[in-house]
């Protein structure tokens, strides 16, 4: 039973230190968020099990980190200058500009079938259709959407709308000390040109032969018009992305090789299979560059079916696009003519002793995204047996962000918060991730917040730890309650075993 | 014996994928790296280790991950839009801008005596002072530049000089569709402004009481007029911060403790004690903030000693100055008024049960001027006995990219492979990291390079491990060559005990 709205997710995230509104104390930076002390440990452990998976237990991956900023050219043989854009609109009686297809999903029919008749377009057209209809003739559009009044969803009165133009969604920024026409770098929109445009750099510098891949995880930017969703659709975003070199011809077997291993690791992180959609991309729908694509769509709380991973089929179009010489290369892809590219993005294939381009298969997953996916699954509102509602976070153990919550049973007391100190650094060392040391003094508190937070175990010490138990009982000396927080059960264990039990368990 | 010189470094990161130049195949983007299969595992583990030192293995610390562009009041009220900025002045005669120290810096002392004395300052003035004074006039200055007949170092003769003027180094960027004045966004200049802007949510999601610190790690951006030494001074930089919160009163004491504190963990890195000096920044050099400030100055290739890390005394400066209601707030540092913020950033202080403005020790640490001083540490040429020489990172074990390479001794033989890649698979699962199968077929060459890219241990399959040893001895069935970088020499372990020889010796 995962979360049943956003609105518990952004409320939890924000009571106990997982997600924050970037910039908050300003009135916040929309389409920015701050990982607080728990989301923080939450993504790296998710970006840790992605990579674990995708690099180190596979022996045909290499890892990746480029800059965030990048030369203009870059974005621009990749074809995001040109066609990384929203239709756009202004109305020039307020100032305001929106996205043509946002503004006319919300008009009367009578509005739409005004605009659609005016290009000669039948009524039941498809909305995307329509506006590239209008993006195709601006000054015509223009007309139409004056003729039919569009209303201005803010002012609730029609418009004063200019022509729609496209409006490009990467950041632009000038480096240098000089704004000239030259100087300017984009913040990259996606990490995968990062990864292209090394594809030479890490082919001479590992020796690898085909098939293998490259993994990269990092921040990417888009200018989003509307961003929304909490950390669904936001403007400062981070991808896991794979780019995986195979030759042309068992580029389809791959691709389905990755579908089904994605599949799989969606799964050990908790999201069930039922609760992912696979879309097959249709052709009329492909990117530019792509020759087939699975969206992998998670059921998230309500939003519904939405994309968290594309399984992209990307051709030989990027390494194509990247590369001089093109004419060359024997390029199955459509590609831009390339003057800028000092490289020849080929590499050697055995069998035929030939330098050739090798087609790619692009697994892009979104970390925020994954993020919000594995808080959804996990989140869960029991009713006990006394009647008395929790919420528990039952995450996978290597996701939590505490392992263990160490706890003692009174706040002040020396020997109880000494003793609770040395096996909290004795379990530290066992190399799970963060153990806590929980100083609040209330352990009826402390369980109810670490099931909140998905803590797996807490354990307790009290006085009989110190073999100070009622009645001078010493029987207990040296061992602790240890609280299950998906069972609630407690069991008493020597402090010695403590790290054998944690260990299996959490491991 | 460190690395002699910043070119060795440079080419041994490029020709073993460890870091390369952004967007270096249009070119390069000045001030950018990217890094590479090696890179981004060495780097990793540098900020996996900082995050286990200050996170995981202390009881007052939590974490943070904040966004990378933050609202413009973040970085109004923080001081940067005014102070962040160095002087430049452009000659008219060629569009160039220099930094104008440093373009005093390579003059004449007849002409620098000439600047001097038009602003009435002594010959021996510092040239710090030189520039301060004429950034206070910069009319005068632009009559004085032009009367010493300052030189244009590329055209080398005087140029035609303009006013100087600050130059802001933060990037800046429009966020939303419409680009006006109030529509844009900083990349943040350093990581510690997202810790403060948090301080309240920390708080309220933690429950933490003085004293207790922040850590993050991230990127930030600085647009350096002129990015040099590598990765020492870039455009696109990754900080590790603290920020730890304490009464005033203790600060000095906690300003010692992080002192020891991070001298011992740059020492656990392999930066010995005497390749850092401790600069007691004098208070005439303190930024606008600080009360009291060590520079941690690591002694780099071509550089000298050089800062990695800064710790300073920020007084209660940052809290204040993102504060509402500073009359309030009793703060001793003098800060700006501020009427945007909505947040009063104080925590309430035990003894006094009052809420006060905490003081600020900031430890800051650079993550490439560290994996720079960790390979430069690493970096060593041996002459063997046979009189060749070998290059090999003498890195920590838990810094190493790679823990252990499993080699066959050929690469076509499937039962080598197959039984290098079971080996691989079972020690992957230990967690010391990255384990390769270096399926080169070239045991020399692998060994050579592994020494290179600074792996511990190589192990080597044979026909001996599959019981096919020579005249058909099967004495060494199922035991494999480990090979010790540092010493070089081999022995023969059985498989079975390969786990428990790796893990005392990696972890």
């Amino acid at each position: 039973m995962p979360a049943q709205s956003m609105e518990e997710l952004v409320s939890l995230c924000k009571r106990r230190g997982f997600i924050f509104q970037g910039s908050e104390i300003y009135g916040g930076l929309q389409g920015t968020y701050d990982f607080g002390p728990l989301g923080v440990e939450l993504k790296n452990n998710v970006k840790n099990a992605w990579w674990r998976s995708v690099v180190y237990e596979r022996d045909d991956m290499e890892g990746l980190d480029a800059a965030i900023l990048m030369h203009r050219m870059v974005l621009r043989h990749s074809g995001h200058e040109a066609t990384f854009s929203d239709p756009m609109v202004d109305n020039r009686s307020n100032n305001k500009r929106y996205r043509l297809d946002h503004l006319l999903k919300d008009q009367t029919s009578a509005v739409l079938a005004s605009v659609a008749t005016a290009f000669n377009l039948p009524l039941e057209t498809d909305l995307a259709d329509v506006v590239a209809a209008l993006m195709k003739d601006g000054a015509a559009a223009e007309i139409a959407l004056n003729a039919a009044k569009v209303i201005d969803p803010e002012e609730k009165k029609p418009g004063d709308w200019t022509e729609p133009r496209p409006f490009n969604m990467m950041f632009k920024t000038t480096v240098g000390p000089v704004a000239d026409d030259e100087s300017y770098a984009y913040l990259r929109p996606e990490t995968a040109q990062g990864i292209f445009v090394n594809f030479k750099n890490v082919v001479d510098s590992t020796s690898r032969r085909l098939p293998f891949g490259i993994a990269q995880i990092g921040k990417a930017f888009r200018n989003e018009i509307t961003p929304r969703n909490f950390i669904f659709r936001v403007r400062e975003l981070e991808q896991m992305e794979i780019e995986f070199f195979c030759k042309p011809g068992t580029d389809e077997d791959w691709h389905q090789h990755w579908l089904e291993a994605r599949l799989a690791w969606w799964e050990a992180q908790g999201i069930p299979k039922h609760q992912i959609e696979i879309l097959d991309v249709p052709a009329g729908d492909l990117a530019h560059y792509s020759k087939r694509t699975y969206d992998l769509m998670y059921n998230y709380p309500s939003l519904g079916f939405e994309e968290i991973e594309g399984i992209a089929n990307r051709s030989d179009y990027d390494l194509g696009s990247h590369s001089k010489n093109q004419a060359d290369l024997g390029l199955t892809a459509t590609v831009s003519p390339n003057d800028n590219s000092i490289a020849k993005l080929t590499i050697l294939e055995q069998e035929s002793n030939k330098h050739i381009v090798p087609y790619v298969i692009e697994p892009s997953a979104g970390v925020d995204r994954a993020v919000l996916a594995v808080l959804s699954e996990a989140f869960c509102k029991e009713t006990l047996e006394n009647g008395n509602e929790r919420i528990v976070l039952k995450l996978k153990p290597h996701l939590a962000p505490i392992k263990v919550a160490v706890i003692p049973l009174a706040r002040n007391k020396t020997e109880l918060v000494e003793t609770a100190r040395a096996i909290k650094q004795d379990l530290q060392k066992l190399g799970l991730g963060r153990v806590l040391l929980e100083d609040s003094g209330n352990v009826g508190k402390a369980y109810r917040r670490h099931d909140e937070v998905g803590t797996p175990f807490c354990i307790t010490v009290d006085y009989d730890t110190l073999g100070r138990g009622a009645d001078g009982d010493t029987s207990l000396q040296d061992t602790v309650t240890v609280r299950d927080r998906d069972t609630m059960e407690q069991i008493r264990l020597p402090i010695v075993q403590l790290r054998s039990y944690l260990l299996e368990k959490l491991s």
